[in-house]
């Protein structure tokens, strides 16, 4: 998506060892019209998979994969990180390692939010290592809901993530693809 | 606003001590088409302040808030709870008192993001006791900027939060106004 890597290359920084930062955008201060482009683009390409719910982890996921289910006219279920007291006792939680944060966060669903046979749209920022992707997998999973698509804002291919999250065999999409961030540099796939 | 309060009626619970559980909707699984009209309300009550940029507080202010700032295209900012390895280590810090977690939390934002005389427009999830968004105009005023409105979709007038900001002079609105939750009801303002 040409908007999304034009912006990228005018506001995010490469901060190296393979950190971009994204936070005069996507995530701390958020452009809403860009975001609202990124849910139209993400909904159109996951149209044929026909999900009936997104998926997503709190905090940075939620605005595209809000943005994402608006134009799907489908509910979004974000995992919490801690569990609120508004929720029921019994939950989903799976631990995935934060590669940026460098500790472990727990990812936590509500029982309410996730039905047996429901298919999911796991929507997310960043396809990394695809660890935080993974975990959510494995809520849904769990709760015997069918994983149909993952699509990330921007993925780093030297990660691995698409690797570890490809036999799953569901599509996979991101809408700029970051092949090589070595020496400063931002390079597209394309 | 009508929709919102019928939808808090029929999926909203009294939980008992003041705790509304909206989780079905808002802040856990969220309808987009909900929070979408939600933002252009907001934006159409605000219209006269001139706002230049939105903020909030992950997590849950995050889908209001972002819907807000796509009708008045502006920025959003969401204060975070923890200090991300991308933010610079100087940053607005200051602490709230969480009336639902029992614990006080950190809002943190990055002066990249806060602007001297900018027009801030305060967008939360829920006014209540008013700490989570006194601790948001706080961070607006160390930075210079000038907040011009606080919006809520929903507000429980018996913690006391509109006392609290009223010597602000500034305009509050929320768009579904509890008076009471006593005796396992929800009761409106009108």
């Amino acid at each position: 998506m040409e908007l999304l890597k034009k912006r990228i290359l005018e506001d995010g920084s490469n901060l190296g060892n393979g950190i971009l930062k994204v936070d005069r955008f996507i995530n701390h201060q958020v452009d809403p019209m860009l975001m609202d482009a990124c849910g139209a683009e993400l909904a159109r390409l996951f149209a044929p998979v026909r999900a009936e719910k997104v998926l997503t982890a709190e905090i940075s996921g939620i605005a595209p994969a809000l943005m994402t289910a608006k134009y799907l006219q489908v509910p979004v279920v974000y995992a919490r990180k801690s569990k609120p007291v508004t929720m029921p006792n019994q939950v989903y939680l799976t631990v995935a390692p934060s590669h940026t944060k460098g500790i472990k966060v727990e990812l936590i669903v509500s029982p309410e939010y996730l039905g047996r046979g429901e298919h999911i749209l796991i929507i997310d920022d960043f396809l990394a290592s695809g660890q935080t992707i993974a975990g959510l997998v494995r809520l849904a999973q769990v709760a015997g809901s069918e994983v149909v698509g993952i699509g990330a804002l921007i993925e780093k291919t030297f990660e691995g993530g698409r690797a570890l999250l490809s036999s799953l065999n569901i599509p996979i999409h991101a809408l700029a693809i970051i092949t090589s961030m070595d020496n400063g540099k931002i390079v597209f796939a394309d």
